[in-house]
């Protein structure tokens, strides 16, 4: 049960947006921006980092629904984001991607356990400095989704196909349309 | 030393904004609405909860900045801000805000710390459901700016007085208004 009394039974950051739309839009604009906005990672590979810093967080809605996200633009599907969260090292990724997923595992930790050698490793992996920026930003973020999500206690959707459905309209739409959609939808 | 090679030698988030204004905007939109935002606590008590979880990650870049913006707009200064920060339990702060700033440390070890106990604590001394939201939400966003600054490798200021110019100038116009600012300064 959530820790406040929200104004609809929607799950998760869902709920917080409905309950709090004056945060509820920049929250979007951001993710919007790092996960679909000009950048040279693949938004499929953005979702996966922002998926498996939920997972670090052992953060249940987001995990559920970034990993559907991710699978949904990843060719390897849901398999795939499954076997980088069980084990990034032995996960069929680039060896760029496996060094940027270690730059946000360090981020999950804390902005100070980043390291020299760590970024130096992803250089050498082909990374450029705007991937690196991207990575940390990303890792970053869900640092803050994943606290805001169960630091308010907020409830996991009812039914297992709420990601799957989300991440199809995610995909195609992006997160700031569906947003006004369904703050219009709420009227 | 910065991680990534910046655009400019602007000191700790500022750099970056420099450097990535794609998701500079959205993040300065955020950080108005958290802190500066409608909400029944004073943007005063919105920094001191932004300074408090920040000296709790050790950024001393967010720290330097966000408890110089509380300083400039609680009464008791710079010197409240400072004892909030060694010792909250004898600080002369409100019991609310107290009870709000122990759900913001539990917020700043991870989503799931919050207890029911902790949030009742705050209700019952007479803080709000949108309190208590907009508590957790600060925490968890300075949870993403702290890791960002330091994820990176950001550089402090030369000048001390770097965090106090600024203040006043965020006292007064706010956050979005001294980044579009410094965008058109650089062009």
């Amino acid at each position: 049960m959530p820790h406040i009394t929200l104004n609809s039974d929607e799950p998760g950051i869902r709920g917080l947006f409905r309950y709090r739309p004056e945060t509820a839009l920049p929250l979007n604009q951001l993710v919007e921006s790092l996960l679909r906005g000009p950048g040279s990672l693949t938004p499929g590979e953005r979702e996966l980092i922002a998926a498996y810093v939920s997972s670090l967080n052992e953060c249940r809605y987001c995990y559920g629904s970034h990993s559907a996200y991710a699978a949904e633009q990843l060719p390897g599907g849901m398999a795939l984001v499954e076997q980088v969260r069980a084990d990034v090292a032995g996960a069929p990724v680039s060896a760029k991607l496996k060094a940027l997923l270690a730059i946000a595992a360090a981020v999950q930790q804390g902005g100070r356990n980043v390291t020299t050698e760590q970024v130096a490793a992803a250089r050498a992996e082909g990374a450029t400095d705007v991937e690196i920026h991207d990575t940390v930003l990303i890792a970053a973020a869900f640092c803050m989704f994943n606290r805001y999500v169960d630091g308010l206690g907020t409830n996991l959707p009812d039914d297992p196909a709420f990601y799957s459905t989300r991440a199809k309209k995610i995909a195609a739409d992006g997160y700031v349309a569906l947003l006004l959609e369904s703050q219009q939808a709420a009227r």
